[in-house]
């Protein structure tokens, strides 16, 4: 079920929205074997399942606050044709609180009924790594909290009959949610980590990237990397989930506020690298050009979903930069007013630099020695670290987050 | 060589100064066989050997300030003997300044010769965690920088001799403390967060121990946990190192900065929690009494350097509470003026309640029943989270961190 008609018309004929690898052929089947049935209609849906899995955008609005507009509405469309018996699961991520506070009240007021003893309320936070989801359904393992213990079980049972992952059983609908927020803030806070170091280790003449895998071979510490900034419906919005819910207890966590904010910040750094590699080579931005290698807020995926590309651009936009684009994933389609570049040849001609700002595996091979060839100290800001320098063409201006400029040798 | 006569003098009869399971038969093989020398002349050891491993404390001053003063004394001393081909390495953690700022520039002013063409200098910092230092030494990987690739691949080789582990060879001295202070901030940033989310669910209603167990099953999560504050020789030292360097560049690492002052503030917390604890069963501090079970900043070692232990009874005593102590490894000797007790049961008598302040593996299977029994309104706070509320005796008054208060049903 999706409040959209094409959505729902494309699925009616095995076209998925999203890129997944083997969601299309799991979409043919089903439909081919008759066991999926696509519709629009909330209350047609409600009055014929048992349970529901409820999968809405939980994004931030512009100034930063939780946006709950999807949930509620999608509890007052429920709550409509709520009947005993029935079950609500949350695979959304949500706050710790987000379930009592905003969703049962909602479904009791509007359906007349009581959570628990009339209706059973869920939550099994989806862990979905975009561009794997298919791949690993069966292996990454979930966590199932509800209301109520028997919900609990009768809806880890429903997991364990699709998935082979392990379905962990929580004490709360609350600590399942607390749970898919600590582990994506884990992810946002030791990103920041990495940034905050990268942008220290720049200035002390450390590359980064060595420090990281240096310190990889301990057995006790997990890489994260840096680059321009975080991206994606998760990891910029989760930490502003918890943010909120805290504020309504007199709470400010300081440590998570500060990691939001110095990754936020990494697009104005990225810029800042611009400044200094054009600087290096006598350029100013504006008057200049570059091309941007990528917009996709992570690699080898198509969405731009708060990616830290477009931030990147707006600034080198503002400062009245020429930008040329390219992403194979976009290819001929307009990103900002700009049209994405067919080829990357095309795209890099007549550029000052290239920016690598999505590290898309169609850009690890580039052959950079014949653009050297044709512009005299060209420019090349690697916002994810993906080329070795020591294997870069002689002559190229080279940058990296977290890696002193050079001049390849 | 040490300083230190006593030490030197001790270890000349096989008895080591740390605690350290399977270190006493090495020493002890090494003297046997005649392979190992102890010295306390500085000038007598740099003139009868080849290469030096320096392992000085790099502890911080009362204002927060990297303690400088080990290292430039022990580099003046090994200076004025200092001879051509000689190799300087430096074990212990520094920032990634400090070689070129410091070291060198003393050892080449007092020994009037040059880094590189006459001596060499590289850092191999230890990896070593306390109370497993020689089951790690080959399984704990090593890395090593020096101020010329020759010195690196030398020193390496030195290395790779006697451990099993692999030994890294990096671009740098500087690199090779950066990862050193990397790895271990990790790690001091990582506990701030779970301390951070601990606060928070704590007034959530949330068991901060079943969501990092949660978290534990999701493949890209490594599990750190909460406590009464961060202590020991290395995390709440090191990231005063960083910030250092960094002021130098005009550089302030917020977040490492937020993280030291999350665990700083523990200790307080913690406190807290007694009051709240107390407070419950109608207590003041002034006036109750409290058993402390454990001093040491880590489980299952004697070693109580910058312990939060230390700093949680100093707070309970501001408040006038009575204090008792038992820590089997400091078992009657005294603690801050507090004889602590030989046994548990002696030092727990008459307390209006427990509070675990070190996870020892002695304290995992205490029977509270038995001061249940005794005492109406028994409280228990467990700062380390070892226990499972479900398991303890009906009656008992629990708080943990990030756990939040309850009455044991």
């Amino acid at each position: 079920m999706d409040i959209n008609k094409t959505t729902i018309e494309n699925l009616k004929k095995g076209e998925s929205f999203v890129d997944e690898p083997g969601l299309d052929e799991i979409l043919k089947g089903s439909i081919e074997h008759n066991k999926i049935e696509f519709v629009t209609d909330t209350d047609y849906l409600v009055k014929n399942v048992d349970m529901m899995l409820v999968c809405v955008p939980t994004p931030i609005t512009k100034d930063m606050a939780p946006d709950y507009s999807y949930i509620s509405d999608v509890a007052n469309k429920v709550g409509k044709n709520l009947r005993k018996g029935q079950i609500f699961v949350m695979e959304s991520s949500v706050s710790p609180t987000t379930i009592e506070t905003i969703i049962i009240p909602i479904l009791e007021k509007v359906s007349n009924l009581k959570c628990n003893s009339d209706f059973g309320v869920c939550s099994a936070p989806e862990r979905a790594d975009p561009g794997k989801i298919v791949q690993n359904f069966d292996t990454v393992n979930r966590v199932v909290g509800g209301m109520d213990k028997d919900v609990t079980k009768l809806v880890a049972d429903v997991y364990r009959a699709v998935t082979k992952a392990t379905v962990m059983e929580v004490s709360s609908a609350g600590t399942a949610n607390a749970i898919k927020l600590t582990e994506n803030i884990f992810r946002d806070v030791n990103i920041a980590l990495m940034n905050e170091f990268s942008v220290l280790y720049e200035r002390l003449g450390i590359d980064t990237k060595e420090v990281i895998k240096g310190a990889a071979t301990k057995y006790n510490f997990i890489a994260h990397y840096p680059g321009p900034g975080v991206g994606g419906p998760c990891l910029p919005a989760n930490p502003y989930y918890i943010i909120d819910a805290a504020s309504k207890v007199n709470y400010i966590p300081f440590l998570i506020r500060v990691a939001r904010e110095v990754n936020d910040r990494m697009p104005l750094h990225v810029r800042d690298l611009v400044i200094q590699a054009y600087n290096h080579v006598g350029l100013a931005l504006k008057g200049s050009s570059i091309c941007v290698l990528g917009v996709s807020y992570k690699a080898n995926v198509r969405d731009i979903q708060i990616s830290p590309a477009l931030k990147v651009i707006d600034f080198l936009k503002e400062m009245n930069q020429t930008i040329k684009i390219f992403d194979p994933y976009y290819a001929g389609e307009p990103i900002k007013d700009i049209v994405v570049g067919k080829t990357l040849e095309e795209s890099v001609e007549g550029c000052d630099g290239i920016i690598v700002l999505t590290d898309h595996k169609e850009f690890y091979d580039i052959d950079f020695q014949k653009f050297v060839d044709k512009k005299k100290n060209l420019v090349l800001i690697d916002s994810r670290n993906i080329y070795e320098p020591a294997k870069l063409p002689k002559g190229l201006v080279y940058v990296g987050v977290g890696r002193p400029l050079k001049t390849i040798e």
